[in-house]
């Protein structure tokens, strides 16, 4: 188990934009307030998604379209650095019409009204490096 | 995209009151504090709920309602403010028996049990207005 | 109502361990800190998991058995004390290769990779009691 116990920083309330992609909005988000460190929550509804299932035999991402308009009833992650760089790692819950819900790893998803909750995490970079045991990126020691 | 940039308040763990309504209940819970902004996250069991999913064309939301008990697997929202007063904006998570789940907009909930954390956020009230694009009231510049 | 006003104390991003239980690990992770009270969220993957759906009229949980890899597209909860030690109380849902959710109660878990959130809160010892109404075992005013 890796821990790090961290001091928290800024608190973001953010509403992200119409017709743009969920995932970058979240980079974009912590980029405005040069965040690399942090964890998030976010409610909304998006006109269509991506998202994927990891084959933890193959060591490959199975991705799933979503062609319709959803709810996002669920979505939760972190910001870590990954190759210097601000990474999102999110997870989200996808219902629709009659409530029937679908969820993976959020590749992207077009916003028809989000609202994000972000908390800064004063750590040292926390670094992703490649594990080969799960074929993932995860936090290091490094 | 609009960013606030917040200070933390109070923190709040609640034991929700058996019988009760659950989005009457986060309200009296902000309002037992004083608080009029911030995000919370609840666990729990709903002894049946009301859902809805909101249509992107005709901008308006389409009903669900669920007549059994269910476990209020994930439920995630915030307070902000709407016509001068906290609103609560939630989305939820619920699972039955054989732990299928129905998610959406959360407008109601006959709570079994539940146990509510709060965070408040130290912002000018963030205010609600009309959207026209969406239909829906979100944060505005005002 | 019972409301709990609480100051933060420490934060924790935790890489979890490869093989290990999700909920044995989401105790260790606190009691590595000595954590006695707070809320955790948590994203990754597991190779199986048990979750339960509590019947309301029996106060029976009705366990489901999940005996294939999913992903942890949602888990929340939080650790308070019962019988004088910190308990975890989590709630999930779980996403199979086609996004296909089921949630409820988590009893355990087995770890493929996940990333822990947890915020202490410096209550003083947020005690669980058993409740008649209910048959659970809900915060009280001990």
């Amino acid at each position: 188990m890796l821990v790090r116990n961290i001091e928290t920083g800024r608190n973001l309330l953010v509403r992200l934009d119409h017709g743009a992609d969920i995932v970058s909005q979240i980079s974009e988000a912590a980029a405005s307030e040069r965040i690399h460190t942090g964890v998030f929550s976010i409610i909304g509804a998006l006109t269509d998604a991506q998202i994927a299932f990891y084959d933890q035999e193959s060591h490959e991402y199975h991705e799933l379209m979503v062609d319709e308009p959803v709810e996002l009833v669920s979505c939760t992650g972190n910001i870590s650095t990954k190759d210097g760089k601000p990474f999102v790692h999110a997870h989200a819950v996808l219902a629709g019409l009659e409530g029937e819900c679908r969820g993976g790893h959020l590749i992207k998803g077009g916003i028809f009204a989000a609202e994000l909750y972000m908390q800064e995490l004063l750590s040292p970079p926390l670094i992703r490096m490649h594990d080969s045991v799960t074929g993932l990126y995860l936090w290091g020691d490094g």
